[in-house]
């Protein structure tokens, strides 16, 4: 059985495949909404993969960083946020608004075929640090999981998978498909 | 010729059946994707529009606020900060970025019943104060505009009118139809 992953970054579709080789990647525009609820901006976009991929399993997933001392922004906005402020920028945010602590959160949209919807979510807490490391992309040098003296950038790809959000919610999911 | 305004706000319509009596108000769900680009948010609200009411002239209108000490944001996604922040949250994010300069900014896009886009837009300049004021909505309380010691809260509505981004854009927009 095949599954659709609705994406066009192929180091996050090479994971999921790492995870579940029933995957493969599928590049389509789908119309991301201003919401603070991810998985509202899920269910909008697989609704949108549905009809341009009818009667296929399909997958979306959705990446936020919700940080305390904003109250929970920038949330799904990250991608606005790191284009307007970089890494840096958010990272001074965070500290003058005198909370670090932070969780990155992957919530996973899986639509079978006949229209089901279901959510996979994971989260991993940490705190927002000045950036460090170069390894990975967007939010890695700023984000230090707790317990851990490394941000996500410092990280090889092997301990990063160990903490991977993206990892956690496809095991959910699979877990899940095998359980019907 | 009759224009219908996409808006579910009543003041929003009165303000616009004021300076142009032709404009009529409807209210149906228009998505709105993320985007830094206000144009392009709009310009993905009027092609649904269309679908849904073709054949009549639309306008549709966004509002930002570009703050220069967080780099042009919230912009587009004034709403999603005004509700994790409040008025006074992103006040303080202001001012301990270290730059209240901001820009009230509105856009019109008018959408001609041949499907021919355009936009019409109008800044006022000022900067983010502590609040102060409760005439008014959304970030009317901490918006004071250069020349001015009021925030936009504390003025009465005729003297907010001279200073209306949107009044400013409609005019325009007034003037385009006029001259064609």
């Amino acid at each position: 059985m095949k599954i659709l992953f609705i994406t066009g970054n192929k180091d996050k579709l090479s994971e999921a495949v790492a995870i579940m080789p029933e995957i493969e990647g599928c590049e389509i525009y789908l119309p991301e909404i201003q919401e603070l609820d991810t998985k509202k901006i899920i269910e909008l976009k697989l609704h949108e993969a549905i009809k341009q991929r009818p009667g296929i399993d399909l997958i979306v997933e959705d990446q936020s960083l919700v940080i305390d001392g904003i109250n929970g922004l920038p949330g799904p906005f990250i991608k606005w946020f790191l284009k307007s402020l970089d890494v840096d920028g958010l990272y001074k945010m965070a500290l003058k608004m005198g909370n670090q602590s932070a969780e990155a959160k992957t919530v996973i949209g899986y639509c079978s075929s006949v229209g089901e919807i279901n959510f996979f979510e994971a989260i991993v807490k940490g705190k927002i640090v000045s950036p460090r490391g170069n390894i990975g992309w967007g939010w890695d040098p700023i984000f230090q999981p707790d317990g851990y003296k490394m941000t996500f950038a410092e990280m090889t790809m092997e301990q990063k998978k160990q903490l991977s959000m993206r990892g956690i919610a496809l095991e959910k999911l699979k877990e899940y498909l095998a359980s019907r």
